[in-house]
């Protein structure tokens, strides 16, 4: 048994999360609160509820970590079994504690409801363990020690958890922390690969630095993780910042945004500072940019008008894209994409427009205009011109047409930046 | 070590998961697969980039489960380190296939780029092992065995991951199922709660049942899920449909989709079939409606034209809403509303146009006209009218968005169901 290491480990219990029916998000929110008291996590464990395989779980963990957190089967019916499992791996019996049954009686009560005979059994205890009050449900949790570990079981139901842990288990456990505090960040890029991005900040990468930096991709969005331990939340956030700041000089106009993942975040602000307006002309994005320009609240002040234009037909009526530019080059083609572009900021009367035109698949698709072709157009003060993307067929059309509104995203992102970043595509 | 159970462990491999920056989806979809070809999965174990600790978690798994999943760790960087911990747990060394490199090259060059150098560690493998064609991105996966138990490694980019396991290691373990099989199956309702979908189906959600009913909130749409377990595919098959068909006589028109939560797909097949077409004017929204819509390969049969108008200005320039119509009743009402979608209905020239208005938040809200405050319209060829929702101050602007999107398509969607759903809205 380790007793001088601070990790933690934590254990989800329950059947729809071993099936795969439910994601286990508990475990996630744990890990990250427990970082902030200075109690980095060492492993989540996941089982179903069976009395056994908790009761094997409990004791993996135990030996391996100072704190174990548990989430689930506290609940009141057959299959929440948490509360034998605790008693079998520190070897004791359930006790029934009467003062804790009129907890959860009140409870009904206060919701004018009769308590169900069944929930009774959350009046079970382990010999010798602690109940943690549950303000936001009935089932109380278990504070229990096992050897050298602390052991806190609470329910699964994310909300009673969460109320649950900051409120009785963060104060018992920050003294473990010794003041330390592990502080975490993200900083996003677009338009690199994660191996180019991983290539500038190789020395970054170091194992076992602190700060602690690792790269994640999503949906063509690289992430760079910062994770800083300071000896206090003061310290954690000077790392934090320099990081950044070393990031953004490394990876330059790649970088979009810090813990949002969100391109039109700083599209956004660019904008707004600007005084600018935006209006979109969509086909195959079919009307997610203009969803993506308007997620920011307050998006009515650059935001005018979009347009999803799917027909040809509505192409030109809308848009004024000559007929004949569509017959000779294909609505998907560049020509198209900046007529789109030119025709939508005209009706808009906005600084800029963006156009999306492409191929989004599965069917539509031809030799010369594959699934994952798509031109994307920006029209602004200074004119109007059309970019070509390849996206590949092996992505899904809803990641062809993620892809595409990030392209679109970006290419007025660059243009919008004081140093023009759109003239410097290549960087990582 | 165990070798007749068929049990799998599946190993999440990053410090994104174990810090908590990131939620592992990865494992609920590999149990479902599992479920599906007969093997149960008994725990989900994440650790976090450190090679004693997967290889702590790759013995710890092996000693229980006769298939041990992994996922992440295949990239090309520092902190990388499933090769080599797969190594040490085997209790060999890695070896260099200049042919897998070759493949790696090839990925790169086929999106014109060149293979940067730390890619080539991806052809590194532990002596004896397979390697596993990766078909959507770079890192090759690994087949190994230890003592009785198979061990598959994959990437940890959850397409990669899909892709890999879809092709190449379910028909490798499918003859461990035993021909047993577990199906699983989910009925997707809108417009109940799920306290009130658990009543009208209670007695179908027994403990130990086969199948198995439960269910899901996300969203706003209650899904009900069904977990079946049959001698072959063909019993599990008969019994997922048997209760498909009661949920659909218990529950009526609220239930509108099986395995895939979108309410756009029964609109998609409802206008299909009749070949009417639609056209949207969008406010609080701001395209996702649109987005939506033609989110189904081939929504350009039905899906005309889609306006995003935020100004009020736009709103009468494109859809002709008359100015002196938002001022009498302000741009949030059932008057504009229902003008938006009439208006959109004329200039597009189809049998339908939806029109959402409302105060997505979290700044616009009024006393009289609060946050979560949205009108729908619906224009057909019978005529328009539009509904008032009230979403709540507590939801997210995110959330207000969503629940907008989903109360148009369901609005269509009743008003296109051949017994017209659209006027018996309170079921359960």
């Amino acid at each position: 048994v380790n007793t001088t290491n601070t990790h933690v480990a934590i254990i989800s219990i329950g059947a729809e999360l071993t099936t795969g029916q439910t994601v286990d998000a508990n475990a996630a929110w744990l890990s990250r609160r427990a970082a902030e008291l200075g109690l980095p996590t060492d492993r989540h464990l996941t089982v179903s509820d069976d009395r056994r395989a908790i009761a094997d779980a409990v004791r993996n963990c135990a030996d391996r970590a100072a704190i174990v957190l548990i989430t689930g089967g506290l609940g009141p019916t057959a299959d929440d079994l948490t509360r034998a499992a605790l008693a079998d791996v520190i070897g004791v019996e359930l006790e029934y504690r009467p003062h804790l049954l009129a907890r959860v009686e009140a409870f009904f009560k206060a919701r004018r409801k009769t308590m169900p005979e069944r929930n009774r059994v959350q009046a079970m205890f382990p010999v010798g363990s602690d109940a943690i009050e549950n303000t936001a449900g009935t089932a109380p949790g278990i504070a229990a020690r096992f050897s050298h570990t602390r052991i806190f079981a609470m329910p699964g139901v994310p909300r009673e958890m969460r109320v649950m842990f900051d409120r009785d288990i963060a104060p018992v456990i920050r003294p473990l922390g010794g003041g330390q505090c592990i502080l975490t960040s993200t900083v996003y890029t677009f338009g690199a690969t994660e191996s180019g991005v991983g290539q500038a900040i190789a020395d970054l990468m170091a194992r076992d630095a602190n700060p602690l930096v690792g790269t994640t991709a999503a949906d063509a969005v690289i992430g760079v993780r910062i994770i800083a331990r300071g000896e206090s939340p003061d310290a954690a956030a000077a790392m934090i910042a320099e990081t950044r700041a070393e990031l953004a000089r490394r990876l330059g106009p790649i970088v979009f945004g810090v813990d949002d993942s969100r391109l039109a975040v700083p599209v956004a602000a660019l904008l707004t500072e600007s005084g600018a307006t935006v209006s979109t002309a969509e086909s195959c994005t079919g009307g997610l940019l203009a969803g993506a320009l308007t997620d920011i609240s307050g998006s009515s002040a650059y935001f005018l008008e979009g347009h999803v234009t799917y027909s040809n037909a509505a192409k030109s009526a809308v848009l004024g894209v000559p007929a004949d530019l569509i017959d000779r080059h294909g609505a998907v083609s560049p020509h198209v994409a900046e007529s789109m572009a030119a025709g939508c900021r005209v009706r808009a009367g906005s600084a800029y427009a963006l156009s999306v035109t492409g191929v989004a698949g599965p069917t539509g698709g031809a030799p010369d205009k594959p699934v994952g072709l798509v031109y994307i157009g920006l029209a602004g003060p200074n004119g109007v011109d059309a970019r070509e993307y390849r996206f590949g067929e092996h992505l899904t059309r809803a990641e062809i047409r993620d892809r595409s509104v990030k392209a679109a995203l970006d290419r007025l992102r660059r243009r919008l930046m004081p140093t023009n970043g759109d003239n410097r595509d290549r960087v990582v």
